[in-house]
């Protein structure tokens, strides 16, 4: 047999497995694997290739980040924040209450200190993370019953998860977690009051409008969430830095891919929920007010315990008063008429 | 002399030019060509190498798209409006008054028809377009007197080009094309009234606050513009499939990294303009009304001559009307509520 000649090494053949937290049903966000596994085989040549698994195909959806870690596969593509059990820390990377919106998000990590900081946090778990998919500010959820005031929240079981859940319980509402399959058949029973889930285009898919007449926004806990792609540290750092650079922009690609899928599938979406006779609430902004000051005493615990959170949490709170005192002149101002002239059915 | 084996084919050495329409103090957007060109040369093993040259360079500002039309370089970084003199088609590829905000265009071009609908007029014009950078909703400009009602744009002489120009002539100003470095002394010496640039970041620095006492916004005509890659259209067309990947991606990182950068910076430049004295006024309900209604009828106007124009318009309104609809539920009321803690000082 005919040796490969050296020049070859340049372009070494490397197959990866990436496992997602996310079923093929969920196309959009799913989808973002398959962005970065299409878009990496197509800059290499076909010499780098990532094969996408979904959920619980070979690794189950919540165990992602340590089948990562531990190199049983070279990537994932998942929410940081499922991790939170693990460290809160997680919970930085995907989305806290009252965090940063989708485009803020991206300011943080690509400009400001975001990926800097969390990649550190991540490397004591083995990890390096891209940010890799939004799904911009998600619906605060279905409830079965009118949530009017702070005091209206006592006793609801709610599906949410993290530290979302640690807010709403000192609101007194019961916390629930429940995997994404399980949720529709809990609904119908009665077992929980509320869930949350992502969307329009994704809820309408699990049909929670033939079981919970209320859809409350906005979830205040979800303002902008980064899908990421988690790969084994080792496995990065092994990489030829070409395929670093492939993986890198394509994770961009699908960053901003997917959250422009969201934006084109979810106003179709809410107007089919709408016909089905959901009832669109906004929270009061009394019950904002209560929710956020409830996130800030969650954010003082766990900074009291939690080196890492805290430092990472401090700087993306400075990171967000600085530009959300930009956003609101230019950026809002637009928006705000445009909106007006929707709402007159002038555009 | 050893004869390259046939492998050696599948990374040809290629060497583009690239002409930005941007100075290099513009670090931001001319920036943007910078990233495009480095992450091509790193995801290509630096066989792909793509020379960026500021505007003036090798090819005037106003003149990139002429130059990748007829391959004097193989592409440039510019805005497409730039070029509405050729047709006033390539203002939809930037921004046209009140078009979609940046996060709407990536949803309309890479989910809508916007990229597929834009390369097809591209196309008759022998270039190749990806979006590759945006400055988020501009700042309406420097005015040397206040603007409170829609007479008191009346004989304003104000640097404003394209389309924007024709909106606010029909209210009675007086718009004037002059080149970004011309601006300052026409102000100063009050040869024009008023004049719009881009927004805090990139206006401080030329200075304009010295000779313009109120800053207005938004940009009605820049809700989000956005920064093209034109690639001469037979050279997009004779680069190996991994070339074209790659050159896909990088535009895309470049395209987020850019808005990134301006989300970044701007919050401290908008402090050190106030700071110098200037006063910040959003242009009024009625002046933004008058502006809208003028435009429309500028729309009407063109799309009366202009077939591409028409279908390309057309398109991205109907994307608009739905996108604006879903918008102003979670992402609005949740940024309003977020506004509302930075006014009370507590984010």
């Amino acid at each position: 047999a005919l040796a490969a000649p050296a020049i070859a090494q340049a372009n070494p053949k490397i197959s990866w497995r990436l496992t997602s937290s996310f079923p093929k049903s969920l196309d959009t966000i799913y989808g973002g694997a398959e962005d970065i596994s299409k878009h990496v085989a197509a800059a290499t040549d076909g010499n780098f290739t990532i094969q996408p698994f979904a959920a619980a195909e070979i690794v189950p959806a919540m165990q992602a980040a340590d089948a990562v870690s531990n190199a049983t596969v070279e990537m994932c593509h998942t929410c940081s924040y499922y991790f939170v059990g693990k460290d809160p820390t997680f919970a930085i990377g995907t989305a806290i209450p009252f965090g940063l919106n989708a485009r803020l998000n991206n300011a943080w990590f690509y400009q400001g200190n975001g990926n800097k900081l969390m990649n550190e946090f991540y490397a004591t778990q083995k990890i390096y993370g891209l940010p890799a998919g939004n799904t911009g500010a998600q619906m605060g959820g279905w409830f079965r019953k009118e949530i009017n005031t702070v005091d209206d929240f006592k006793g609801v079981k709610m599906r949410i998860a993290g530290i979302a859940g640690r807010v709403l319980e000192k609101l007194g509402a019961v916390p629930q977690q429940i995997a994404g399959g399980d949720i529709y058949p809990a609904l119908e029973k009665g077992t929980i009051d509320a869930a949350e889930w992502v969307g329009p285009y994704d809820d309408y898919k699990l049909g929670f409008y033939k079981v919970a007449k209320y859809y409350y926004y906005p979830a205040f806990w979800e303002g902008g969430p980064v899908i990421h792609a988690f790969v084994n540290l080792d496995k990065w750092n092994s990489l030829p830095p070409a395929y670093q650079a492939a993986l890198t922009d394509a994770c961009a690609f699908a960053n901003t891919n997917m959250m422009a899928k969201y934006d084109t599938k979810n106003p179709t979406a809410i107007k089919q929920i709408v016909s089905q006779g959901t009832t669109l609430r906004p929270f009061s902004q009394d019950i904002l007010e209560a929710c956020y000051n409830a996130s800030l005493e969650v954010y003082k615990e766990i900074s009291a315990k939690n080196e890492w959170f805290k430092k990472i949490y401090e700087d993306q709170v400075a990171f967000k008063k600085e530009a959300y005192l930009w956003m609101q002149l230019s950026e809002y101002t637009y928006d705000t008429f445009m909106m007006i002239q929707q709402r007159n059915g002038k555009l």
